[in-house]
């Protein structure tokens, strides 16, 4: 598997895919990333390091866990050659901090469109499955979720890359999977970023995920 | 109780605060309104009708449940001094169906604002409490929720507003209430609407609610 990004939800997603027994490369932007070479020095010989294009080149499943306002120069740094056919598991959000808390959606990239569209439009050879956005890093991988059986929504134009996905999810302890359809219903779980801040923000604390009760 | 809108959500809104043995005027544009009759004559002589204005007169709650396109029009047509200091419970939505489904946000009242904030800002000395949107009408009122204990969020600048918008619910069977805090946190429960059209479109019914599950 490859990770995308070195920051929380990053190592985050790599630690757990090597508690699954997974090989994993940390892609960053450069190939000794420190922050990359610091998580693999305590890991074992299945935890590697490279740059982006390594991690995209090697392995067949890619999470995208960098920052929304990063997230679309990072894939289009990355060469068709090295992503075609490729699965891309979306974690990402067109959140805007440049005003403060609570941040805003980017307005280019929600309502009417979505950054998981708009990453598909950059990589029309991989098949984007947005997924996991919508919780903290910690409950994303969480053996036991918050109030027990949450949902979890994945959008995507590719039915095999959405099965690929969803035996992930199922891996990361998710049991209840709503696939919404195309990657255009990212734009809904994108949109329920605002909430879930606001809801953060009265906890005190992101241990809470939704649920479609039915 | 007053009711401004004659639609279903008017309709199953004034039938359950009667079922509830309170008097309710449901409110229309003009006070002979069709829909408004055909409603009144089946029902108690607890049930009224007159237009916004008399709607807004004689009751200190009021439902909005008029569609979010005219929300703004519905409300700047009543005078200050029949809405002064009255609790509004806005369950309106800025959904724009003008390319038709899935709907999305009247962009200018959405993500760095929302309808309901524009409608506080219309009415100021009224209250409003933004509540009940998230969900189809049979479930704002339905005993049974689905799943058991879904999740209804309000948002409002005044706390005693937010009382009895409270009190009323508790009293159509939310038992799991959170208050997100002033009325711009009303932009995050509209914001969900995107991702309830897209459920709903799945499951082929709105026979769902949300839940914060923690």
């Amino acid at each position: 598997m490859g990770v995308l990004g070195t920051g929380m939800v990053g190592v985050t997603i790599a630690d757990k895919l090597l508690e699954l027994d997974y090989e994993v490369m940390m892609g960053s932007r450069s190939s000794i990333n420190e922050r990359a070479l610091e998580w693999s020095k305590s890991k074992s010989n299945k935890a590697k390091i490279g740059n982006f294009n390594q991690a995209a080149a090697f392995w067949n499943i890619l999470f995208l866990c960098v920052k929304g306002e990063s997230a679309l120069d990072v894939v289009k740094s990355i060469d068709t050659a090295n992503i075609r056919g490729k699965t891309i598991i979306d974690i990402s959000n067109p959140l805007d901090f440049s005003k403060g808390m609570p941040p805003f959606l980017i307005p280019t990239q929600t309502n009417t469109n979505s950054l998981g569209e708009e990453i598909q439009k950059a990589l029309p050879e991989a098949n984007i499955v947005k997924a996991l956005n919508i919780v903290s890093s910690s409950i994303m991988v969480s053996k036991q979720k918050p109030g027990g059986n949450p949902t979890m929504f994945i959008s995507g134009n590719n039915s095999k890359a959405k099965q690929e996905a969803s035996t992930i999810l199922r891996d990361f302890s998710w049991d209840d999977i709503i696939d919404l359809g195309d990657i255009t219903t990212a734009r809904g779980t994108e949109m329920i970023l605002p909430l879930w801040v606001r809801t953060m923000l009265v906890f005190g604390h992101g241990d809470f995920a939704f649920k479609v009760s039915r």
